[in-house]
């Protein structure tokens, strides 16, 4: 599977459940949002931009789409929303490998750039370090309307996990 | 990674966090409990049984070991505790792939004989067949503390997903 099909799969409106595990004090963060993934035009003046920050020629992107998604945390009452646009650039070398920029993060609210791969059974792998944490993040598809994903934070330094999390992401108005 | 390393790095007795998402109604389920791995010598009787009972030889049996949990479901007030021998007999021609027989599973109080085999990064993918359901289940080591655990039950039939749910498992007496 290469970013094309991946993100042709995750076009669409997702239900999903999240849970958040905060491994230093054991505690259980249960979190209800919808995600709506949709395409963005190659020439969108936004990926130019992003293109442009990262100086990354926008010829190179593939593909790029934008995430929005709005929720509920049993942790606070805030509520989660937010939007961004996520643009991939394969590696010409590896077509199952590239860099994704982002315009916003939800682990932090700069924009990123990760290292991506996908593996051969199909797991889409994003690692994303920042300055004082890093994310990694597998996203595969149960089935073409069931889709899982797995979130690490980890301390800069390396090896500690912060936060494990796990969302199960159904298709809206779709059979599970 | 082989069967043989991967029971050697999941020895040892292991904090777990599990949340479930009962994907029909959108329920979370949050399971705390202690999961003890401890080797089994290939020659132990209930080693010798297990097989005996599906018809393998015992000599087949590679790194068998026993699985011991005990915990506590916000779902209910009955502990959760069992314990079960699990027999990996690897194929001789792909020594990536093979049967995992259980003498007691979690979803079943029945035996069970899965097919698993250990993707390229390492992810140890476990898929059991049982009358009326089928589970799939992926474990992967974030570091050697750390290991995460995605159980999928799905309906028999094949592509309905029941339950979804995520263990993330740390090391006892160690930092994450």
């Amino acid at each position: 599977m290469d970013i094309t099909e991946f993100v042709e799969r995750s076009i669409g409106c997702w239900r999903s459940q999240r849970s958040a595990h905060h491994l230093a004090f054991s505690h259980f963060e249960a979190v209800e949002s919808i995600i709506d993934i949709v395409t963005v035009a190659p020439d969108d003046p936004e990926v130019i931009a992003l293109c442009k920050d990262y100086d990354v020629d926008p010829q190179a992107a593939v593909s790029p789409f934008r995430m929005s998604w709005e929720g509920q945390s049993d942790w606070d009452d805030k509520e989660i929303k937010g939007t961004c646009v996520l643009v991939p650039l394969p590696d010409p070398l590896q077509p199952n490998r590239g860099k994704l920029l982002r315009d916003r993060g939800y682990a932090e609210t700069i924009p990123s750039a990760g290292e991506y791969h996908i593996t051969e059974d199909g797991t889409f792998v994003l690692v994303t370090s920042y300055e004082r944490a890093a994310a990694e993040e597998k996203i595969w598809f149960v089935n073409p309307n069931v889709r899982c994903r797995v979130s690490l934070i980890k301390t800069s330094a390396g090896s500690g996990v912060v936060t494990a999390s796990f969302s199960s992401e159904i298709r809206q108005d779709m059979k599970v």
